[in-house]
């Protein structure tokens, strides 16, 4: 069989403890699936690298990367060695741009034996996509201060928005409901208060629907989006933002499902030209950070979302049956103590593994 | 006793059947507690107005309003007439900017008789405000497109923070934690990704966190902060946010409690040198707009707002008590549908009145 090269990057905090149940989980679908995969390990992508070398990637990163089929993640970030913005930009935000990362997805389901915070709802009931955009958008780093230091000083930033970089996320977002049963997609704006790059957004959204005459399309602006996430998540099927909106979506979204600590996210170059990246949702977590009890059920599910974009959809969703088994199972001995279980990382990461 | 001249602007949909009960409320009030009330109406700022006038706000109207001592607004916009992007920013956006209302103030609260969606939630959990920044920040109308048409076509917006539009905010934020028992603030932030204008804010809320030993602050960014507004709302007693985010959680905030269709929101110029404006969140609701079932709840707590930014904080938590009577009264014969009641506007204005 044909062998898929994997980077493995550990990263930060709890990202060094979950990572290793992802590949637990990764070598038992890859052993019953008859996939190849080798994996490779680096220490970059992580504050203490940065503390070692003033830098968070080495400058031939790119090569480096380039060669590989995915990039396996774990989390970065501890704001006590090296301040977010540092660290973030010169790492993920990295990988996401130059490796034309464009579409960030992110899942939003109830599962099983989870405790949502919204009262009555059942799996089954929420089960939905963001799909965000990943390259540019407000996260750009246009900007700067003037008169420093003064009562007069003002920052500025801009947002950028392309039509190449809207239309190719509109399209996948379109192509992606299109393939699932609702065909519903839901778009973020905010076009009645930022009144330049937003109308733009909705216009070419109107200009991509043309194409796609199944898929009934609706819009809300951001702030009474936020608000049916929580009022009505049931009905959303595939929703679609610019990179800010995508971020608040994908983080609200998880949290109306419990799912937060065990989240995946897919950033993903869908041409292939570039690795894909997967890293799960929550952080690096510094509270309980070297404790032994993260949750690894977000890196493994990563995994999942790595196998069905290399192709292997069936071990992806088998993969993710099994999580949702572990989790449905009467005995939670195994599972974390945020699962109010007694078991450590690595006792629901071989659970895990077994199951698959 | 003192007059203040009140200019009441009803505007478009439901605000045209909502305003009358917040009258009918604010003259309860100010005949018990024997405060003088002059109200003049005002046809502009709505879309209808446009459709004649081909503008939403006559050519003096900043002369005409300077006058009052406060706006007493219902709702603006009708997209199937007019974009929104023009009703708004032609009406609501230019009053918050020409009269300086530096400050979006909004209550979020679980009210008794109200279902929160959150699970396991009972009045007395969740009781904080919103402090918004109301005048600059994402909502700079500067940028533009180029290359139009064009497969490069490129749209910009800028956002724009000076010193002194965020010290003011922060400074309000921070005297309104100071006042309440908690003496808790949480700035949003999303330093980690909007790199520039972002962490100038935290920067800021550094600064003057230092006057206030009393109060203590924490920050999270935008993303995680909408999800603990979920999973954890009673951490928060003040948020303070830039424009776009307050606009974000303060409508959040009131659909955590179930009262996006209650809560009111103020925009203050604290200075007093021009006048306030107060409007219920909810929108004009074309959907249900001349049936007279709107729930006129959100309408009479603004009432209550603009008596208490008036001075007589008395007469306002009075107002606030009863509507809180009222929805828990077990008798919901006068409520509106929403309330799941078969009343309507005006049976719930007066029920609301009768107990003022
Ligand atoms: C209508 C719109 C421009 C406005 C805003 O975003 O400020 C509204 O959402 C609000 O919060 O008052
Ligand atoms: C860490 C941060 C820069 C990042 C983002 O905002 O994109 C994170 O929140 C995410 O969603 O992956």
């Amino acid at each position: 069989a044909n062998t898929h090269k994997i980077a493995v990057i550990a990263g930060d905090g709890i990202g060094t403890e979950v990572v290793p149940e992802g590949l637990r989980a990764l070598e038992a679908a890859a052993g019953r699936f008859d996939i190849g995969l080798e994996f490779e390990h680096f220490e970059f992508g992580s504050c203490d690298y940065y503390l070692e070398h003033g830098k968070m990637l080495p400058d031939d990163w790119f090569e480096t990367l380039s060669g590989f089929d995915a990039i396996f993640y774990g989390a970065v970030g501890w704001p006590d060695k090296v301040p977010d913005h540092i660290s973030l930009w010169g790492s993920l935000l990295q990988f996401r741009r130059h490796f034309d990362q464009y579409i960030n997805l992110r899942p939003c389901r109830l599962m099983p034996g989870i405790k949502s915070p919204l009262a009555d709802r059942e799996p089954g009931d929420i089960d939905f996509y963001v799909v965000r955009e990943n390259t540019e958008g407000e996260y750009s780093s246009i900007g700067g201060k003037i008169f420093e230091g003064t009562e007069r000083e003002t920052v500025m930033q801009e947002t950028v928005m392309t039509r190449t970089g809207v239309d190719r996320v509109l399209k996948y977002a379109f192509d992606l409901a299109q393939s699932r049963p609702r065909r519903k997609l839901t778009s973020a704006t905010k076009s009645n208060g930022i009144s330049i790059t937003m109308p733009y957004w909705d216009e070419r959204v109107k200009a991509m629907a043309k194409g796609y005459p199944e898929v009934s399309v609706d819009q809300f602006h951001i702030d009474i989006l936020t608000a049916n996430f929580v009022l009505h998540p049931d009905w959303f099927d595939v929703v679609v933002a610019s990179n800010l909106f995508g971020d608040i979506l994908s983080d609200l979204g998880p949290a109306c499902t419990g799912t937060i600590g065990v989240a995946p996210s897919a950033n993903i170059n869908p041409e292939g030209k570039f690795p894909s990246l997967f890293e799960p949702v929550h952080g690096s977590a510094p509270d309980i950070a070297g404790k032994g009890i993260a949750n690894p059920i977000g890196q493994i599910w990563c995994g999942a979302m790595m196998l069905e974009h290399l192709g292997y959809k069936e071990a992806g969703d088998a993969m993710v049956s099994a999580i949702e088994q572990v989790l449905a199972d009467d005995d939670k001995s195994a599972l974390t103590p945020d699962l109010k279980g007694k078991g450590t990382t690595q006792s629901l990461g071989e659970k895990i593994a077994a199951a698959i």
